[in-house]
């Protein structure tokens, strides 16, 4: 879904009022309050709005509003038929986009207006039905209202059932990061639903407002009379008047919390992978929320890299509000595949807490341990891997991967004490993780040297790199090394890389065989494990590796023999029947796919686009859909079996107190059916469409990011290269000062995505490395989505072009 | 709470009816389903049970079944008044406890009396009101009845404003982690609900039944006639068919999958810590669910130290089901701080989830971050803290403590490559993580040593314990250090061990000081940082150490001059400034509570104990009250201040993806509030007061575990000695084979506490540690439940005992 502003204004006050049931008396609570901010507040402007009405209009809100406050209220959409919106408007619906778009455009006349007369304003914004009534679409109305995350007054119910519909309402409103800062209700007599509810809601600090029984309905004539003194009356009461006070108290304490959170942050946080000497306040992001593929972010009075000005002195034609929408164009660290603030996934992580909350892993399994670990073997489709270990991220998966795949290899090659000096073989510009076992198997680089107890154990190969460059694929041996790669190769066709079939092995094999050869016979070092991620090298700067160099590097090193012969121990008999398909040889070989994997490239296994099958397999971030930490490392029979002794202690010793969380487990696997109904339902066909090659039935790659966009981007004279795969987005800058990790050029282009275009509503946040600017879409990113912010990222690169 | 096991049996099929709303026809729904299981299963025993009823006696819900279907139906509390049961019921309610007790006791001779005619049953409990309506005693009624966790039919509402009510009652009972698995609604004509609520459920996979409209109202005479019709006819349709075989079936894929859990994961799940050579099915506990302090196991056919027989073949006396309630003795892991299962963190995490989703935090900051660093930094009540780094559990935060700790002190003492042998301070016996950075600041153990990549880096101090023995607490050197440590010391009351200023710490400081000389001057070794893991050391085994050696050793290491002097770098100005009461001297103190801290030991800080503060901290465990995991590393400015540089390599080089996931902090903000009320409303002063020294005033150690049990404890003979504090309870057992570690004396006893007693509904899981078994209980376990956990313990040592 494309993006709608959260709506926040200094001088407007909005809020939402929902209903914790049909009936309960939501537009009579509008006028009582309406009529109270009259009273307290003379000067402000009163605004009433009903997006969505059904019912005979004569009867409509709005009017029954206008009539009782005399203040403004306005209807959007008006539905004759008095039944739920999805079936008064079922002949031609208006779309959420339509009524979300609406709805805030009213919300910034309502804010022009306040700011233009100086003056302070709130908005009240009625709901229909219930809390999860459907709208005009059929989506549920508290999910198609969520992007505007405005604060909530809840209708309580009043009557027979009443407390258990109210709290089930609060729950749902929560359960969909909404603040529900207020419950109104009727008073209910003897079914004292006021009190329970109010002692209920004491303990999340919410007050509740009661409003005495409406008149008892007379003739006609005499309703409209006693309703009249109603509201003259009840609007006047200290209860409604001081919850008139406490709206607005609430709105500056959200204003105040907001402001203050980046100094504070400043103050108090550590944050990761961070200088900050002499940082500023307005460094910082301070987030409100996020929905879908957007941040709602509060920029700082004078943001660095931020163009946002104050409401007061901004042109009001600009259609703003405090919080600015910003496209999480690093996927939150690459993490994203279902959007955020996904109230399915919000809701099963809940289920699992209330089923299980966290139990002891140790000798124990329930069912959402057991499932995730079934799907991911079936989804792997790597007959090799057979076990599931469970940890917590990334980094403390690779620790578990390096411990099972160094205890095979010590074991089979009977090192004994000189396993401590093992070390593994890896690709250069590799990164696995922050934890020292994790770093250790990176060569030095800037993320590592300067820590202390960090030294690489291995040995990192050279590789050929594959980028666009000016519309065409090439993979390129690094400068200098063209004798071992063989000179650079142009493709038409990313597909073609692929190919391994068609392309020769020849150079890599005899250049790996050759290093190998070197370093273990001439020099005697010792190698344990292979290991690489996938087609593409995140942390090292989205280095796209020529994919029939890794799959030739892992055929060279599973040759028997080339390693550490004669074995002491040979490989066991249950192997030798397994045969070759599934005991490792040579040594183990773990994929990282940490970042890869699991749809990131477009795909559930990034080990498929090299067609082979690693010993060991590392899944994080996207396992959860992007909610929280989980991580799952897969290993085959024979490294399991490697762990198999008398000894307890020969078990492989890891594991942390929340190893297969029943929450994470349980979000993960409905994640995976979700991105796996993704890829079934062809949701992905209109980005597959742009990279089909016309005489080719199948695509082997393709990417969210289109063709056209990529190639447009290759040929722009600030750019190197280009790489996109899946949901990834790369583009390598040139870089004349040539510093690497702190490139101007790439920060800058940064910058500028980040500054406001006057045409457009929404910003980009994204993150660099180095000299190369990422974009990683969800896995629910929208076409309309991914092409404006094509179109923002060439306008922003000529604009920074320019300016050079 | 006390447990209640939930109920399920092979034969009797219970399931619970619940209300989108008061008057949406549950009542109805229960006699057409009762019918419907009538006449499809003629041979069955149907049943009938309403736990709670308002209303009038002769209308009343059981009666009406009765009448109508012809098979058993009772109910157990009934209240004339028809209003909500918590005011019906408002002179003398019946505890929750008790409601749970009568209808686990109605569900049992249900069971029973199927089983003893060797038939199959049915029985429907039908609930009050909606979902959230309150119990007699005021509580949610689903919280009331989750224990049981019976499988629920959601009767949806049929209404104008239903499809809402309907959906969020779902909700209501999701995040409580019921399985739903049916839906029955009225038909509901134009309005839609069905057609909707249909095609919303489908994404559950949750199947929705209709059922035809009521009769229209009559006169009472024609209105029974037209009801028995109504019944006869809905329940043979075979959309009412076809929900009585789906319940019927959906119990025997429950049975299934509880059965196949322990074999297919023995198949496919790599567990922690766990020789797998020959373990058989059986040793795996399967968790149904978990709720307050218990698990629900389903225990294996033939399981090992389980001596649990099928239903069939067992006495029927013995009032228990399939599932079998086991204390979590290990809090599962050490985590649990809040009970399983606790709706308020089921919503939190929700809540976050729905606002936020995960967003990244690099250069970032949201409400739950902020407001969870600014509570550890208030909590801790340590001056030199200040800055709050965030990984993902306690092993990724040591790394970072270690990481900041080094970087300090071989920025001060301009170590330079030389940092790369620089070693830790800590004591014999401290374990601090899995991952190969927290390992190698333990000493060589059974947990390390063969992991090919440990290495200890450092020196580990031998120490004296404490414990209790024979009724008195001792401080104890190892076996031949008297001459340095002193002889053993006696002490009637713990709180003495910790009178610093009444005990004489010379010999100590000698011992130190004489170490550190040796080490550093003489072998000229390099050390970055001491570590120690306050008052008890987890994994080593609960030790005990001496608060007064921790306390010196800190003193020792921070006096300035005793290492490596002459500083390369000075302390800064701004540390000068600060004074020694923030900036760090010696060596930077690394304390790790992620298992002692947040209340474990009955306080926030465990360092608090120590009287000491040290330079960094780190949390986790308790942290999230035990749902999932997250992690604080607290530092003090001076520690921040050594990667202040111009560098921004020299920054702080570690971020793991979900670093400050919002759902984590927002459990976590919720979790400490929650239990520092339990502590401001003394719900722990019942516990306090036994180890209350009656001529003193105020208790600087407690626990939850009665003195009057660790004294009787510490006589026994198998018993070397006990240790309690907070909610830890450890007793060490005289192990004749010395094999530490495999301990036969301690699994005998965990194994006897996992056997059924014949005269106890519940079993104890527990951990052991080498010849060590502990308990740990929640910070919100019941007295009640203590006390029968103390029982149960004492009674299984004497048998195991006995039977040596």
């Amino acid at each position: 879904m494309t993006s709608v502003t959260s709506s926040l204004w200094r001088k407007l006050i909005a809020f939402q009022i929902y209903g914790a049931n049909t009936g309960v008396g939501k537009t009579v609570a509008c006028a009582v309050l309406g009529k109270a901010f009259l009273t307290r507040y003379p000067d402000w402007q009163i605004n009433y709005l009903k997006p969505v009405s059904t019912g005979p209009t004569t009867d409509a809100d709005d009017k029954y509003i206008s009539r009782y406050t005399g203040h403004k209220a306005d209807c959007i959409f008006q539905f004759s038929d008095p039944v739920s919106p999805h079936i008064a408007a079922r002949v031609k619906p208006p779309s959420d986009q339509q009524v979300l778009g609406r709805v805030s455009e009213e919300l910034f006349k309502h804010a022009r207006s306040v700011i233009t007369k100086g003056k302070y304003g709130i908005t009240m914004v009625e709901t229909a039905g219930g809390v999860l009534s459907p709208a005009p679409s059929g989506s549920l109305q508290a999910d198609l209202y969520r992007p505007l995350r405005l604060p909530v007054i809840l209708i309580g119910d009043h009557r027979l059932g009443g407390i258990a519909a109210t709290i089930s309402a609060f729950e749902s409103l929560t359960v969909r990061g909404y603040d529900v800062e207020a419950v109104m209700i009727f008073e209910s007599g003897k079914l004292g639903n006021t009190d329970y509810l109010m002692k209920f809601f004491n303990t999340h600090k919410l007050p509740i407002f009661e409003l005495p029984a409406l008149p008892p309905a007379g003739d006609i004539s005499t309703l409209q009379e006693s309703m009249v003194s109603y509201y003259e009356n009840v609007s006047q009461t200290s209860e409604i008047s001081r919850l008139a006070q406490h709206m607005v108290d609430r709105h500056f304490v959200r204003l105040k919390n907001l402001e203050r959170m980046a100094p504070e942050a400043n103050d108090v946080i550590w944050h990761p992978f961070t200088q900050h000497k002499g940082r500023a306040d307005n460094s910082i992001l301070t987030f409100d929320s996020a929905y879908g593929d957007f941040f709602q972010t509060y920029p700082s009075p004078q943001p660095v890299g931020y163009d946002h000005t104050p409401e007061e002195s901004r042109p009001i034609e600009n259609n703003a509000s405090l919080l600015q929408s910003a496209f999480d164009g690093s996927a939150s660290w690459w993490t994203q595949g279902l959007g955020h603030g996904n109230p399915e996934l919000s809701l099963a992580a809940a289920y699992a807490a209330g089923r299980y909350g966290h139990v002891m892993f140790a000798g124990a399994i329930h069912q959402p341990a057991l499932s995730i670990a079934n799907k991911m073997l079936q989804g792997l489709e790597n007959p090799r891997l057979r076990k599931v270990f469970f940890s917590d991220n990334g980094s403390t998966g690779i620790e578990v991967a390096i411990k099972m795949a160094l205890k095979a290899s010590s074991t089979r090659y009977g090192w004994g004490n000189d396993s401590k000096n093992v070390g593994i073989l890896g690709l250069k510009g590799s990164y696995h993780g922050d934890t020292i076992g994790a770093m250790d198997c990176s060569e030095p680089s800037t993320y590592n040297e300067k820590v202390e107890w960090y030294h690489g154990r291995g040995y990192w190969f050279d590789f050929p790199q594959v980028k666009m460059r000016k519309g065409a694929w090439v993979v390129e041996p690094p400068t200098g090394m063209e004798t071992n790669f063989g000179q650079r190769q142009t493709f038409k066709h990313l597909d073609e890389v692929f190919n391994f079939e068609a392309r020769d092995s020849t150079k890599y094999e005899t250049y790996i065989e050759e290093v190998l050869n070197r370093l273990i016979k001439s020099e005697g070092r010792k190698f344990g494990a292979l290991i690489m991620e996938p087609v593409i090298l995140g942390a090292g700067g989205m280095i796209f590796v020529d994919p029939l160099f890794q799959r030739t590097l892992v055929n060279v090193v599973r040759k028997l023999g080339l390693f550490h012969t004669p074995f002491k121990q040979p490989l066991a008999s249950t192997e030798i029947r397994a045969g070759a398909s599934s005991a490792w040889t040579g040594l183990p070989v773990v994929f990282d796919e940490v970042f890869t994997g699991l749809y990131r490239l477009g795909r559930f296994s990034a080990a498929s686009f090299l067609k082979v099958h690693p010993d060991i397999s590392v899944h994080a971030k996207l396992l959860t859909g992007g909610l929280l930490p989980l991580c799952t490392t897969l290993a085959s029979q024979s490294i399991f079996d490697a762990f198999i002794s008398d000894d307890k202690a020969d078990a492989l010793l890891h594991g942390h107190s929340y190893t297969a969380h029943a929450v994470g487990c349980h979000v993960a696997n409905v994640s995976l059916d979700k991105m796996g109904k993704l890829q079934q339902e062809k949701m992905w066909q209109i980005f597959q469409q742009s990279w089909q090659i016309s005489d080719s039935s199948s695509t082997v790659t393709w990417s969210m990011w289109s063709k056209e966009t990529v190639t447009a981007l290759s040929h722009k004279e600030q750019v190197d290269g280009v790489v996109a795969l899946g949901s990834v987005l790369a583009v390598s800058l040139y870089d004349e000062s040539g510093s690497g990790y702190t490139s101007d050029v790439a920060n800058n282009l940064r910058d500028a995505l980040l500054r406001e275009s006057h045409d457009h509503r929404w910003i980009i946040h994204s993150r660099v490395l180095g000299n190369v600017l990422y974009l990683i879409a969800s896995m629910t990113t929208d076409g309309e989505t991914i092409s404006t912010v094509e179109k923002l990222l060439l306008t922003k690169l000529h604009d920074v072009g320019n300016s050079l």
